[in-house]
């Protein structure tokens, strides 16, 4: 059985890195705290995120490796959403004495390849026991003064965009669960919930060029993530079910699914962990994403309005209310 | 029932402050990230802390407003080991549904007066429903450049110092779990596991003179933290017994405790959760002490040695070999 200070350099040894974000960093993993320099003339960006066993993945269905990556990716697409670049994360990890081997090992490759690509190194955090996994992370990323993207920015007017395919995790969710994982003709459609690619260009691009009003990632679901930007910015949404990008679900997806395929419009709507940014601009910027990292992805699904609802302007034409039916954990 | 944003809410208006270490926070609770502005003249010191249901606390013994508290001094108490002043904190919560209504009020009014004390503002965090209550605390704080008191400066010769006594926190534990929460008699013996007092003003001190060559908070017990002192600084230490300050058991404990009255030199040695600090300084430096907070608490342990070695001189003069008997969590 490891001792704390062995899982420690566990850790340690496997997420260590020499390579970016450690030019400001005076004391890592080992001591009762990290010490970091700031400079000045940056802001922090700080978030957690918590990714838990039962809750967001199962020991039997998912590979330990994607737990480790998503937690890490996960909380950074929070960073994205503000346009911030990674930098810091801290990990706590809580887990039964008899996942620290072969599977932690997994763990750690997983969000070891996940810190390479966000470029976050992670400086320090907590390990303890407990019955199930629970995994929390603190990222830090840095921004421009009063360049961060909030939540709070929309206005009456100002179109609403989407990055990428929404519905796409769930998707890959619903094949996960049916033990799907390692089928070779699926790994294109389980990548998106076991591996999320963060936007970290766009957010930053978007941040840096002052061109979005307002930002949030996609993580609850877009009907619910809407409804939580219009809230922060006193404002309404319409939106039009035949612009939102939804998946296409493919002929050996359909197979396995059967009668519980689920309708791509619901999913795009109302189902999580896309991690694809939502954002607003004034339609007199709306040439400028042309430019934007990733433009042939970004997608107007409809407008900002005055009156504070919600609507969804559906396939027959009609406007209807649209209900927040994402990811609530509490619901 | 409370949805998510309810309950982010919830938590928003108990923590929130206008009073302290606001005035460089940009963007707080809320959003999808909070935004600082750091000021160059400060290094940055950060560390995190778990506290998990059945681990570190029992839902039938403790009072939900000590686990608020002790959450977040816990987590501080790393801070006070680096000599650093606590700004900020990141909490991650996750609870089941039936514990968001007056449990969690309670929660909240300990942690906002830990908040209060500890001059720490709540930024940011995450909610999610678990099983058990799990609590991790990210904390910021800021320290004057290179100044941070680290584990890895002992050298030999020098003075091994503690803060306090130790062993009380360890004492109010077995009184809390034999239900003695509420007993106006057994007050104070409760107070130092219920509510533990952080060394913040003494680890400041310590860094500000640039007196202390190493330090760290006693949290896993003596025997296990000195060990890893020693073990930072490539050293070893002999301590004595008669000169480590042990917790007095009154007789209202003894009472309850009866054959189960630890011994307190064991105590002291080997129990947790006391937050007091661990240091060691040059013999030339020990006269300044006079002039610490709380210098009276302070009580010299021994002294650091070349040889690799722990040992404990007993109440009988025999040196013997010191083995971390503290707690660990995968022990």
């Amino acid at each position: 059985m490891l001792q704390e200070r062995q899982l420690v350099e566990k850790i340690a040894r496997a997420l260590s890195s020499r390579k970016r974000g450690t030019s400001r960093l005076r004391l890592g993993i080992g001591d009762d705290a990290a010490v970091i320099s700031p400079t000045g003339r940056f802001e922090w960006v700080l978030s957690c995120d918590t990714f838990l066993e039962d809750v967001h993945f199962r020991m039997k269905t998912h590979p330990p490796d994607s737990v480790g990556y998503k937690a890490l990716a996960r909380a950074s697409s929070d960073l994205a959403a503000m346009g911030a670049t990674p930098r810091y994360a801290l990990l706590t990890l809580a887990l039964p004495a008899a996942r620290t081997g072969s599977w932690l090992d997994a763990f750690l490759r997983g969000m070891a390849r996940a810190s390479q690509e966000l470029g976050i190194h992670v400086i320090g955090g907590d390990t303890t026991k407990s019955r199930t996994v629970f995994v929390s992370i603190t990222v830090l990323g840095e921004i421009a003064p009063g360049r961060a993207l909030t939540r709070s920015g929309a206005r009456s007017g100002d179109i609403i965009y989407v990055s990428g395919t929404l519905g796409r995790a769930q998707l890959g969710l619903e094949l996960v669960l049916r033990g799907h994982v390692r089928d070779r003709q699926l790994r294109a459609l389980v990548q998106p919930h076991l591996y999320p690619k963060i936007r970290l260009k766009l957010g930053s691009w978007l941040a840096r060029h002052h061109i979005a009003t307002s930002a949030m990632d996609l993580s609850d679901g877009l009907s619910t993530d809407l409804a939580r930007l219009c809230t922060a910015s006193q404002v309404g949404a319409k939106i039009y079910a035949s612009k939102i990008p939804s998946a296409v679900i493919p002929a050996p997806a359909v197979r396995i699914l059967g009668k519980h395929i689920p309708d791509p419009l619901q999913l795009a709507l109302h189902a999580g962990e896309d991690y694809e940014l939502l954002f607003t601009i004034s339609p007199r910027q709306a040439k400028k994403l042309n430019r934007a990292p990733g433009a042939a992805a970004l997608t107007p699904i409809g407008e900002i309005t005055r009156t504070r609802q919600l609507l969804l302007v559906d396939t027959n034409g009609r406007t209807i209310p649209l209900k927040p039916q994402g990811w609530d954990p509490f619901r």
